[in-house]
């Protein structure tokens, strides 16, 4: 199948145009699509050479989020299929708020404040990651727990890196797994506790490839230690997420509005 | 000033939509906003309620994402200013290729091999972190050098989280900022080192969170700290990315295509 180029141009890290354009080619499920990344088109030369470079590829599809004139009329120049996400959408919004739109360089990141409160989160997250530091378990904005391998640290990382939440998290050993409560560490703190779960055939492949052939990956193991768990979740009255099926995008989405 | 209710209505994370919504309202300085994200909303009962919700708040504008016909047509009937990305930007689309959307989930993410990946680089980059098992350096995509505390570990599990690279860190050491050459174990590796720097302001202040008005926090160790490194990078000719003004998302998109 000839597979079309698409062009995902952005004066900045291209996040927002890769997602537009993912999301909206995933309706086209019969059409095969290449993904070209321009991120940080910021100068009337970048963009020149980006147009240069999309005209000189046969039915290209662009995809943008420039702001500043000067730069989406050199884009425009290719003359290429050019999706301009905020010539589309803004004209609605301007006619909404009955105001002019003023472009600017579309910055929504890069605030100092809003990265230190991140890079604060995810110290945080892994100086607490794996049950270490309990006792500085009362700063945290959420605390993860489950059977070991489940997910929670790269959940946690995310979250503090996404959100800047400070997200601890606690691994629940086959000794933990053995008793009525959660361990008692836990308890001072169960309105931020969050469980996470996952079928047992998943954790088992995940731990295999740690620990091949292993009793600890053994699909018995993990199915045992996954009931154990969910019984004391339940105990407890903990919001479970069962994680199978998820992205860290969403695992991450999902315990921010738990 | 009057702050203007925007919704976020997304039927998965509500990542894209976000986005979108800051990068377009940013072109409106005069005004404020006050985002509320609907993620997940995914079936008719949740599309009613957030409907219901959005009617019950005047003025309100809605961003939104939603694929599915029914979910859009209930939105529709909260009677609020609804921008709906798909609507806006995919009748272009569709002009371009000659053929017609097909709704569908809108998952572009949820890929289990993704995921695995993703948490693969995960593992590997918490692993190789702060200098840890320099042997396995090898099997490292990118491996990030710089003094300690200009934001290797962040951009490190950013990297793997958000693309699935898998990025070793190393910490340039007093010692090491003596020698004329970076340290060994580096130098079978130097087309994968990528340099991180900072201005000698912000590494003090954020040193200083973590050391009080200690000699590591102090200006001028800093200041010579940042001159060594500066100088070894120089010596093997290291492309050196300079963070003090960048997001995360920014380090990492940067760090990926450098």
């Amino acid at each position: 199948m000839k597979s079309h180029s698409v062009f995902c141009v952005s004066d900045h890290t291209g996040v927002t145009v890769e997602a537009v354009a993912k999301s909206v080619l995933a309706q086209f499920p019969a059409l095969e699509f290449s993904l070209i990344a321009l991120p940080f088109i910021d100068s009337p030369e970048k963009a020149r050479a980006a147009a240069a470079r999309i005209a000189a590829t046969p039915g290209a599809l662009v995809f943008s989020t420039l702001t500043d004139p000067a730069l989406r009329a050199a884009l425009r120049d290719s003359r290429a299929s050019l999706f301009d996400v905020f010539d589309l959408v803004a004209p609605a919004v301007e006619a909404a708020l009955g105001l002019a739109a003023t472009p600017s360089g579309g910055r929504t990141h890069g605030m100092a404040n809003d990265y230190e409160s991140r890079m604060d989160a995810v110290n945080f997250s892994l100086a607490l990651d794996d049950g270490l530091q309990p006792q500085r378990l009362d700063q945290a904005d959420l605390i993860l727990v489950g059977v070991s391998r489940v997910g929670k640290t790269p959940s946690a990382l995310y979250l503090a890196l996404q959100y800047g939440l400070r997200v601890a998290n606690y691994p629940l050993t086959p000794d933990d797994l053995e008793q009525d409560s959660l361990p008692g560490v836990l308890l001072a703190h169960l309105p931020r506790l969050r469980a996470l779960t996952l079928s047992a055939e998943r954790l088992a492949a995940i731990r295999q490839v740690r620990y091949p052939d292993s009793r600890y990956a053994s699909l018995r193991q993990c199915r045992d230690e996954l009931a154990a768990a969910k019984r004391l979740f339940g105990q407890h009255g903990l919001p479970v997420l069962d994680t199978t099926r998820m992205s860290v995008e969403e695992i991450a989405a999902r315990l921010r509005y738990s």
